[in-house]
């Protein structure tokens, strides 16, 4: 029977409780948003007692399908001040499934500031220990650590000195196969909830668990064996991503257009090349690092990597399109090394870095450092390693927080929380979904780049407004069913263009769970994730007017396409689900 | 022919045009919020070129009745995000009106960051001059220095180094008769709109000016007269406030259970004597300062002071209640002289008490400075002076900020701007007023203080919710028409106890412009403002649900009354003219 882990982070006492029958179809995301909706007050302090953190398996997560060890981490975001569902690769996820766990929720706060603490579950119950040495060490040496005492085969959860300090930019890093805390839960400042209840690291051991039960074991393998073909088939899923990773972007959004540089100023920089994902790779063969690894078991499309320095020592991985182009061309850094050296930075010290990236170059736009100065980047970064540094407690805030503090009008957020690295003037059907997603700007929430630019799933013109209402609409539907179901939303590039994909996976959580459930009842979680999103938010004091991109967008031409962001808020509200 | 003066502080271009018949009849804050309604668009960056900077005296202001010289200021607010009015004594509001300005624009911003700029003003034009020694100067040296340059006679208003630093707490300071920038346009960080605009100080020189007409002069005489009486008639205009200035409050509200103490966690303070008006006095007295005097010529109210030290040395005046009480029994601090100093570093920095006051609060909360230290509060403000000091520009963007720089919860804001005085589960007709009022919480916008506690205009139980609603509603409008005025806010107290006196400021307005209104005009213009920042807010994206205040006053019972806030927002909604 699966079972839910509660736990009070003031008294330390924990408990395992049933699932009930309304939770009981749910996971990932729609786990997630449904308990945070019902039980955390919309209008409560993020870092107050009220608020929690709930860590949720995906429906299929723990299954032998393949690509669906994901892991979703809820709460009411200290960055937006709306509901946030951070979505996050790792191994934690498929151990704490075959434990049985449907999730975690961390609950309430320890009255005071203590040392940091670490929940060890195993399969014969919880731990929580205090561990006073980790207190403000970076997630790398912390989860050196926690191998040490807990053992190789332990997955973990860490927060860096980021969370610790309550920043609003703070993740929360999970370990990869290899044990590097290089995946991250990043957006939305999670990190400072996971802080703000004492809780450094969990830890999990799945040895001897009983592992995920399948009601239908024939079906699901014949399903499972579809699934597979239908990833090996694409040629997204099978060829472009574990080539190159996700940082094949970097040419092919700068050749559209869309690739936002110097702070969303041009949609193309020249340095392009120099930070591409052909670059990476010929730079990784050449020192020997790794050009192609999964960050979970049972992955295949394996987009990840092992970035290493010039002596082939491992700098980074996890190396993505969006963090080079946060730190790159938003900044107009195009040292490849440098870049990595901010990856690893972030995962470090606990930070998302697309927040990060924008954070830099926000700082840049306020005279702090020297645009395109990649060592300046990185002493700058540093600070936040720093206790008692205010200039790093600034920067670890986010690029809202920044531009306030420096006087900075350019500062591209929606709902406190930075955009991505998908100009929304040349990619319309996302900058839809960033404008209207609950989530604040996030990309991952309807990835309109798929028919906007690579033409899966549709081909809808990312320079005009027709189409790009609906397509972000019904791409925000079914990521949020997607992000509920454990796999990694890269699926997508497959199911979107293969017949049958949807069926299949409808027969898998159909096999898994032995209940009968339709495409159209996917579609329908998708839109009750949604609900409970978009509820929580407006009596947390959301309305539409919060639905809408900085002004600049509007006002500012965008080159080379000279387009500007011409959605009405009005217009906008079309694209949610109400 | 009364006219406008526009400046545009990019070109330094600058013209004086005509009065439109829509326009006419305003003044002061019905001005400030027409002009900001209609041409500042409400999603624009506070810090941005399309946001103005608007300085209106009242219409009665430059007349010969008494007390009438206020100035309003408006703008968007930095701190807030919506509309703003700001209101100040000092003598530049009287200068301008009688050289027939009957408002000045500051439109555009310079491209680059450039040297502080100086507008001079009088009967021949315009002059705008770098000033490069100012930069960075505190408002007294700014004030000596201008007073050098153009003469004793003129008048100042000037922004200190956090206006210029562009800080979100940042104040507009005026000078006063005797010279001493001591006034200030506190609330709402419009220093820093002045400072994004690059001008330091506007200097006005009214010798020769044709000063204010009076279309009809005898019943102008016969009212003004009339006006005079009312306000020498009232125990607290003619007696309360001239003896103690507002300060006398100290003791009224301990007395009350309403004084906030400690960020707002007891109604009571027990060295609230140390630092009562009594006690202010008394110093003052022994020092040989000035106990009474007025902000601008022909107030007969008094209630500002010079308060010296111990050498008889002036320290600071207009040494108000909330500014003794924000930095007072909110941080538990209770050395007179200590508060006298951080009154000072505030007007000389350009920055607001009531924001200050409680941002330190917030700091200590934050384990920053101890509880009650007042050096440690001095040398924390200092940091402000210097120019890259981290700590001093988090410091300086108010509570709401500091309290997110060191991950503090309990940070008590409306709309992001710090609560004043008077706790609102122990007077909870302000607190309706600090929920509800387009400015953030803002005691002066429905001082329900009068009716809670002084008996005053009503008497309604300040526990209950009975009669809190209509009562805040009512003040509200009557608010917004005497900020129009030009009269000082404090003949509120004579006016609500006498019957003739609405019907006086009637016949003042009347006989000065030659068009006759009635009290239901008056009534009128007040509904008539608020419903032009209503309008503003809510396309700046404020709905109903920004108008509560924060969840720990819903929570947390308030010693000795043990009341709590129990308005819910649809409550409150019936506060407002919709």
């Amino acid at each position: 029977m699966e079972k839910i882990l509660r736990i009070n982070t003031r008294t330390l006492e924990y408990k395992f409780e049933g699932v009930s029958d309304e939770l009981a179809p749910l996971g990932g995301r729609a786990f997630t948003s449904r308990i945070i909706r019902q039980e955390v007050p919309a209008r409560t302090h993020p870092l107050g007692r009220e608020n929690k953190l709930v860590i949720a398996p995906g429906i299929l997560t723990g299954t032998p399908a393949v690509n669906s060890g994901r892991i979703s981490v809820g709460a009411k975001s200290p960055l937006t001040g709306g509901i946030k569902e951070s979505n996050s690769g790792g191994t934690l996820s498929q151990k704490l499934a075959k434990l049985g766990i449907k999730a975690i929720i961390l609950e309430d706060k320890p009255e005071n500031k203590s040392k940091p603490k670490v929940v060890f579950i195993n399969k014969d119950g919880v731990a929580i220990e205090e561990f006073p040495e980790l207190e403000r060490k970076g997630t790398y040496r912390s989860a050196e650590r926690l191998f040490e005492r807990y053992g190789d085969k332990v997955a973990i959860m860490v927060i860096g000195p980021a969370g610790e300090d309550l920043r609003l930019g703070a993740s929360i890093q999970f370990t990869d196969p290899k044990g590097r805390p290089a995946r991250a839960a990043g957006r939305g400042g999670l990190g400072a909830v996971m802080g703000s209840k004492g809780i450094k690291a969990i830890v999990v051991d799945d040895t001897g668990g009983a592992g995920v039960e399948i009601a239908d074991k024939e079906t699901f393998k014949a399903a499972s064996k579809r699934w597979t073909e239908i990833l090996q088939g694409h040629p997204v899923t099978s060829k472009g991503l574990p080539s190159l990773g996700t940082a094949s972007l970097i040419n092919i959004i700068n050749e559209a257009g869309a690739l936002p540089t110097k702070n969303f100023r041009y949609g193309r920089f020249d340095k392009a090349k120099e930070v591409s994902g052909e670059k990476m790779v010929e730079i990784i063969e050449k020192r020997g690092g790794v050009v192609k690894e999964g960050c979970h078991p049972g992955c295949i499309i394996q987009c990840s990597q092992a970035y290493v320095d010039e002596n082939g020592e491992y700098i980074t991985s996890g190396f993505e399109y969006e963090t080079i182009w946060a730190f790159g061309p938003n900044t107009t850094i195009s040292n490849l090394d440098d870049l990595a050296m901010l990856d690893r930075m972030c995962d470090d010290l606990g930070l998302d870095t697309i927040e990060m990236g924008n954070t830099i170059a926000v700082a840049m736009e306020g005279g702090l450092i020297p645009w395109g100065d990649g060592k300046a980047a990185i002493q700058l970064l540093k600070r936040v390693y720093l206790k008692e540094d205010y200039l790093g407690k600034i920067i670890a805030n986010g690029a809202s927080f920044t531009g306030k503090a420096f006087g900075v009008e350019r500062v591209p957020v929606v709902k406190d929380q930075s955009l991505p690295a998908y100009d929304p003037r040349a990619v319309k059907g996302v900058g839809v979904t960033y404008a209207t997603t609950p989530m604040g700007a996030d990309h991952t929430a309807g990835y309109a780049v798929c028919q906007n630019i690579l033409k899966v799933g549709g081909d809808i013109d990312p320079l005009k407004k027709e189409g790009n209402i609906e397509v972000s609409k019904n791409l925000q539907i079914a990521t949020a069913a997607i992000d509920s179901t454990g796999l990694c939303l890269f699926v997508a590039f497959a199911v979107l263009d293969t017949e049958d994909a949807m069926e299949t996976i409808a027969k898998l959580i159909s096999a898994k769970t032995g209940k009968q459930i339709s495409v159209d009842d996917i579609i329908n979680l998708g839109i009750s994730v949604l609900k409970d999103e978009y509820s929580f938010n407006y009596d947390a004091g959301f309305t539409k007017n919060q639905d809408q991109l900085p002004e600049f967008f509007l006002k500012e031409k965008f080159p080379p396409h000279d387009t500007v962001w011409d959605f009405t808020i009005d217009e906008l509200q079309a694209a949610k689900v109400l």
